[in-house]
């Protein structure tokens, strides 16, 4: 199955493994989460400006990203979990 | 009955079941609903922008897309569940 | 009585009946009522552009359409019961 | 007295008696108020845009107008009350 | 002591006398102020656009306008007080 | 030290005394803070517009200006207290 | 591991220590927390306007820099703490 992000979103697959709080605990201001990596999947075609105008993302397949552990949704393609965001949602590029 | 969403609305018919709360059960934070599936049947004839111009859509009838299970708004045409929404709600579009 | 509404404003009168709930009882969120169907009876000459430029609207008198039952305010001419709205309000124009 | 209002605001003579509720009186929902209608006794200049042009108001003086009961502020003027609003707040010009 | 406002703000000395309610007194809904009267002692420059031109502003020193009785801020001049607020504040211009 | 505000960011050195409230004392309404005055000590290269143009600012150093004594943010420049804001919070420069 | 910012922000590195309040304890308005300094140790291309247009940034990496104590978002960095801020939210650059 391929998906394709519309206009600036992208797909983007978790690198890094989420610790689950068991339901009810109670977590401190200072459990706040910090963004995760993950790497681009599948990007859109770019951002659709007022005027109707295409503006190619910065960020590609392939890159490796930061972006907020909340931030877009998440979807499941062919049983493995992803999620989507906008690309102003991500924070970084990162150059392993 | 033939019905023609305005400016950058679409209409889809959802592809997938849509498993019922019984009335009054608690709904944990982890079953936040995922995207759904849903086969585009009509789009308007596109985004006006503030200029006048009117940019055509990239979702087209017969595409399969994902959107949020929430977004949007229910009609009924011809007896049928439809979900009338901007194409901006629309998140991706799926070849199957 | 003649009545213009306002650049992109547009009357419209009611073709479904509205079921009232009798007043204290409880509504639950599945009875959220489904968008309903009405017919333009006036359009206002346009939508105006931050630049003075008035746009044509979409819909047309006689158009049967689509919009949120709680969109709009309702006028009164002529003793009959009618809602004025923002073209952008109406979701879909219906062909019968 | 002679009162201009200021770009696009314009002033309004209240047509219709207006029924006032004893203080302490529970209102229900089904109690909202309808537009109400009114004269229009002065306009402003016209409505300035971004770039500084000043777009001609669509009501004039002495048009009857509908308007929502609590749009604008109440003024008085030579003793009389008086309605300034945006025309923007104006539903529609009423042909008597 | 000159006061230049910045821009769009205009300093305006109040023409009514302020009731004022004790300390504690509950004020119902019905007793919601008028706008008052004040003549403007002070003009900004003109309002800058987003492209950086000045509008020049459509009120000027020595004339009677309307404005809100809570709008803009309260400042002391040689100890006298007036109020600085932008000209969009001011509803009208009143030509005794 | 020496430190350049960024874009249309002023840094003002306050010029009157700030009475301060014991801690936990009660300030009722009519305790509302009136604007303070302070002098310019530095100010950035101008507002950068949505195109990229930089706009001069109307305030200069040296100038003597009002400002809501919440306004901005306090910073510390070699063990003096200034306060950081935008031009736009300043409300008018004062000629003594 | 080099990370990229993505458009108009910025890596910064906190050059103060930062004081724990012990969990719990009631931190009172007049602790309000001040600005605090920071190192650039990477920056974005620059900020996309709404035309496409990338306009360069105003601080460069090794400005010191004012920004918000609880501005933008902590990462970490090779083990090292950082924050990741839009340019925005920076006040000034420091000249030591």
């Amino acid at each position: 199955m391929n998906v394709r992000p519309l206009y600036d979103r992208v797909i983007v697959k978790r690198l890094e493994a989420e610790e689950k709080t068991a339901g009810g605990l109670f977590i401190p201001d200072t459990a706040k989460e910090k963004p995760i990596q993950g790497q681009v999947v599948a990007v859109g075609n770019g951002k659709r400006t007022d005027k109707g105008d295409v503006l190619a993302l910065e960020v590609a397949v392939n890159d490796r990203v930061l972006f907020g552990k909340y931030s877009g949704t998440e979807i499941k393609l062919d049983g493995e979990e992803r999620v989507i965001l906008r690309e102003d949602e991500i924070l970084a590029i990162v150059d392993a």
